[in-house]
């Protein structure tokens, strides 16, 4: 199998976003229409907030896992830009102030209170991942970011417009990601034409996007599930 | 058994560095008193090299273990001191140019040519040891860094001394090192101080310290072996 050309294998990589991203779950649907009430808003803070607290950590295990320094490098700015640097208080600081003016504490979401099991599977199996393949493929994995910035625009519009309830001044972690995501995702890409040669390698990296996809949608499938089917019909297991 | 006091405690660890730090091991003494030949010196300048480039991967294989966000966010800063961030290339820069001084090549050090199978058992124990047990005992094995600022010191001079043929300027590792180390053992001890609460963890950190103590002597011992005793009487195996 010839390896594809650069055009060729960004087009597999952006068609896997297209098929798989979770901008078109229902969940978000709901979300961003304003269907969601305060409870369920909350619920979605509180366990999106279980991935956000493990980027971090999946970034430093990417970091143990690559050789190049120079990549190190670059990659850490990830870390300094979720856990805080100088000044700067950091995207975790930043959606705990979103939990607090959603009506969560602190402890609510140190605690994990109201994670789901779905969601905690779905993140712990990324960061297991990540500490388990080859770096590339962590890199891949983190691709979602191309598609992340249309996402995070329709978002905060929709939180400003729906739900007025939640300071406009706590949604600062939406406001300073499509930048980042943009700088990421294209440093993520250059890695990935650069260091998946073969042909293999290169499906591996449109393999390792899907998974990461697909745990995305499995956090929301939970958070479905809890808040819509199991809302309308009550929980056959309790 | 009660937990130590502060002073106690901080009074064990202190005594693993005075009875098993590698300051006083036979091959430092050799090298301190200019009895190295430029051979063996680049011998050693290469394989604390494999030591050197794995403190990222284990710093940042800490990092992944550690949940409290305002200890990665100074742990982090060990990481950009050895590979570097904006404009300060970084230690492992700087050894790269050490060993250039020293007459090897970035390849010579890039593909662990001189890599003693000792060392590289020692080095790779260590990362495993921080990829494997709590994060406040990576910590506690940092520690070192306690005793460091007087062996680089004397280092510093001895090569000064004995070494002239090394340009001077590239000796910038051994300057910059013992500032760091006290800001960094500061740190460091101050965590274990406040993390290992009870008496068990108090003398796991103790034995996480006297465990590094013994990798890096183990370094020393293959490399003395290497540079003496297989020198003096021949390789018994070839």
């Amino acid at each position: 199998m010839q390896p594809w050309e650069s055009d060729e294998f960004t087009e597999q990589l952006r068609q896997v976003g297209r098929q798989h991203y979770h901008d078109k779950h229902p969940f978000h649907r709901l979300m961003n229409e304003g269907r969601l009430d305060r409870e369920q808003i909350r619920l979605w803070v509180a366990n999106r907030f279980y991935y956000q607290k493990n980027i971090p950590i999946k970034d430093a295990l990417l970091l143990a896992r690559c050789p190049l320094r120079e990549v190190r490098r670059r990659w850490v700015q990830r870390i300094l830009d979720h856990d805080g640097w100088g000044d700067d208080p950091g995207g975790i600081e930043k959606w705990l102030r979103l939990g607090e003016a959603a009506g969560l504490s602190r402890e609510d979401l140190a605690t994990d209170r109201l994670l789901l099991p779905g969601v905690r599977f779905a993140v712990d199996a990324y960061v297991q991942f990540v500490a388990s393949r080859p770096w590339i493929e962590g890199v891949a994995s983190s691709l979602t970011e191309l598609f992340a910035p249309p996402l995070m625009t329709e978002r905060l519009a929709a939180f400003e417009k729906h739900y007025p309830w939640i300071d406009p001044g706590a949604l600062a972690y939406f406001r300073s990601r499509p930048s980042l995501a943009a700088r990421d995702s294209e440093h993520g890409l250059a890695l990935v034409l650069a260091y998946c040669r073969n042909r293999e390698e290169q499906e591996r990296a449109v393999a390792a996007l899907r998974f990461k996809c697909d745990l995305l949608c499995a956090q929301l499938d939970a958070l479905y599930y809890h808040c819509v089917v199991n809302a309308e019909v009550g929980d056959p297991f309790l």
